[in-house]
């Protein structure tokens, strides 16, 4: 019993693993783009911040890899295939602690991650229908659904002159 | 005539690079801590984001070095020496640009710096008497007055708790 019950428990932690491998396998592409998170993100260097009010109510930084800093750095546009643009959010925080030593209510600083970090990636030939911009959004490293993915390009495209990017780079 | 003026020229010209060169020899380092300019801070990873209102008015970044970047990671207390953060600020301006694609007013973004970019610089040895923190501070790329760099540690000492640094690490 005690064998049979092993055997038992064996083929279901396995299938649990081909599952969650399956699972991984299909859910680490974000769909339309097909957009994997980069492992390095959170390394990369800093092109701007900002705050979004309204429902978003968050403060936001835009960091690059070497390829996207490099671009905007020298002005080029629009940028080169293999650019990448990342934006990480976090809850817009009063902080009582800063407050207190100030000795006046003005500081506000980075919670918890909030609404995803999403990314644009530069591949001309495979987004062209995009202006060359493939889109990904991550919500706690699992990316959004389609129907998030098919507004991203929308909002974009007013932003035609500077190669469908918001954020400037902050000297 | 002309060779006199020329000569005369040429020593008014020598005066004035030499001039330069002791200004330059002398104001690159910040007051109190003789702490000069790191040449790559822009590129430094990004420790967090954060607004102050009131008279500061600013959207802001903190970097760090690796040293600085590593010990944030690992949750290391107090920071080991040659840590050093760094305080980068912009206006906060509003986007029309952004609100206009949004529909409604709620970006704002970094504008042009302000208010200085601030170093920690940890010497634990070197600056014993302010908590191994050396502090400065550059407006367009030159060291701030030494009545400027006297207020610094005063503001930071209630933040004993955290080796004396305000800004948490944004995951």
């Amino acid at each position: 019993m005690f064998r049979i019950a092993s055997a038992l428990l064996a083929v279901g932690a396995l299938t649990g693993i081909i599952a969650a491998a399956a699972g991984q396998t299909h859910d680490d592409a974000a769909p339309v783009y097909g957009i994997k998170l980069p492992a390095d993100y959170r390394d990369w260097r800093l092109i701007s911040v900002a705050r979004e009010e309204g429902h978003l109510d968050d403060i936001r930084a835009i960091l690059g890899n070497d390829i996207a800093v490099k671009a905007y750095r020298e002005g080029t546009l629009p940028f080169p295939d293999g650019a990448i643009i990342a934006r990480l959010a976090w809850s817009y925080d009063s902080s009582e602690e800063n407050n207190k030593v100030f000795g006046r209510v003005q500081s506000h600083v980075a919670g918890a991650p909030k609404n995803g970090v999403q990314f644009m990636v530069k591949d001309s030939r495979k987004y062209a229908a995009t202006g060359g911009w493939g889109f990904a959004q991550f919500d706690d490293g699992k990316p959004a659904d389609e129907a998030m993915h098919n507004t991203c390009f929308a909002c974009h495209e007013p932003i035609r002159a500077r190669d469908f990017v918001f954020t400037r780079y902050a000297r």
